[in-house]
């Protein structure tokens, strides 16, 4: 196993560590337990907003906290689900009065533990509300699963409850937010390349040198088939026509377009999908008013790229535009 | 081969294409010559900045026209020079009357091209200046330089004399403040894995399994030497080192402090580099009051890392911290 760590026991430490020296002005991390908030802690009066789950998805969750998005993030060790004992501070950390949101990409250890973390934070008299992320289309159950898994689509829940957060909506009017943005994205993703879990030390899966996964999950987890090597053109199509379909999208709407890397994919790789996914759209006259291109909900080193389509209608664009200042997104 | 590609031939076009798409509200793509220009053309009274070289380093350089930094990018086929016919008409868009800098990595083929598009530009009545990148300490001569190669300190290069521009500085002012900052900065990389040009379909060289070469160059040229496997504590002492003695920093002195991912490297171990490289200054008295960590300057799909110093003082600080609104860096 070659990756740039010293002891695998220590990956999420260090990286924290380094992320808190690196992003000082933006955040504070917190540890045993372990989990990280926005600099100058909760703000009265606004929702704040939480999110987490197992480590190895970076910029995922903690590169979304600041000014617009998250109030904390809680990482557990890599690809596991924190536990209980590190969201319930980190819940009572981003109380600034007017109850938190968890979001909770659908994993059943996820889902799980934040629910006991919730509870524990309302006998200290919190209000929480929990919404859960299921935007992967490939498959209807998993390994982690029951239901639909969570993937790069969370970024967009994050975004747009942290913008209505931010200006004030209440409880309530949050959740139902990013419950709308749930109901209307959707993700699928395919990997190049298996990747290693540090104290694992070899890699999740096996993949054929003329092989691809597609419908990939983001812990390396089986997706819908595998396939040889195609164009990727081709690769495109088999994300983005499931991803639309399932959507319902007809021409004339409007949508937010993610391209997201799995960690190992060059830049180049991942314009080469969206420019695809942008004819493939056009073709069906919907028009991409919102781009993002990039690694944002990552597998580790794994190569590998996933499309996410949001459906928009004005309010979902404004609050996408609002104003976010975190390590990973900014504007 | 594996990559999320069409035929190896359409690589950049296409990666343009996507980005262009992308990235509508900041640049426009021009094809037949290639080149990237900022949305608008170039400013009145403005001094224009060019930059260029192989693609395949991405978001260098097109990830960095926009406000405050280029206002022309041109990319050359996959680790290959643009040429000359490309880099003149990206002058003459880039010139607002005010002359043209072009900030180019020393690399013997991109300093020829260059400076024979200066020519060319000259002959048409613009006044063009050069600056030659060439941070890299790894080896005094590479494969394809005469001199040290220009590497991830690029990005620094770009950025403050972005700044310079923006603010009304005259065409040799904002030289010598590139040149100030080719004077402060020095990096050092390293290679885990290699990576496959795809137009050749192999891997540039062959590193075993339990290898690592230390101070590669970002086209996969050889570094100084091979090691073993051993920690990230171990091997960011192995870079940072000779970038401090090389910059000759003293205790009490401010740097700007860039880990940077070689393309396949998950932002997590990124962290867990800068954050050794942080007690490393500090062990020296160094302070690190600027920090960048993320892929910046990339060999497509290698893992791997560089870390950048540059010695900061009042005017680079505030020119670093000056707007910038470009795909890759915004703030």
């Amino acid at each position: 196993m070659k990756k740039l760590i010293n002891d695998p026991q220590d990956v999420v430490v260090e990286t924290l560590e380094g992320f808190a020296l690196a992003h000082a002005d933006l955040v504070q991390v917190h540890t045993d337990p372990a989990y990280v908030t926005r600099t100058g802690g909760a703000v009265p009066g606004k929702v704040g907003l939480v999110s987490g789950g197992g480590s190895g998805h970076e910029p995922l969750h903690a590169g979304f906290v600041g000014v617009g998005m998250l109030d904390a993030a809680v990482p557990g060790a890599v690809f596991t689900s924190p536990t209980p004992d590190q969201i319930a501070p980190a819940i009572a950390a981003a109380d600034g009065g007017a109850g938190v949101l968890t979001i909770v990409k659908n994993y059943t250890g996820d889902v799980l533990n934040f629910e006991t973390a919730a509870e524990l934070a309302e006998v200290e008299g919190i209000t929480v509300r929990q919404v859960l992320v299921n935007d992967d289309v490939a498959v209807e159950d998993s390994l982690y699963t029951a239901g639909r898994r969570g993937v790069a689509g969370t970024v967009a829940v994050e975004k747009i409850a942290g913008a209505a957060a931010e200006r004030g909506d209440d409880l309530d009017a949050v959740a139902a937010l990013a419950r709308r943005v749930v109901d209307n994205v959707r993700s699928m993703g395919l990997a190049l390349t298996a990747c290693t879990v540090p104290h694992v030390g070899r890699p999740s899966f096996d993949l054929g040198d003329d092989e691809i996964e597609i419908g990939i999950g983001i812990h390396g987890e089986p997706g819908r088939h595998r396939v040889g090597l195609e164009p990727a053109d081709a690769l495109t199509e088999k994300l983005l026509t499931p991803v639309v379909e399932d959507l319902g999208l007809t021409g004339g709407e409007q949508v937010l377009l993610l391209v997201n890397g799995m960690g190992g994919t060059p830049a180049s790789e991942l314009y080469v999908v969206y420019r695809r996914a942008r004819a493939l759209l056009a073709e069906r006259g919907i028009e991409v008013t919102r781009s993002l291109v990039g690694n944002y909900v990552t597998s580790l080193e794994m190569q590998g790229a996933s499309v996410t389509v949001l459906r928009l209608d004005d309010e979902l664009t404004a609050l996408w535009d609002a104003p976010v200042h975190t390590a990973a997104l900014r504007w």
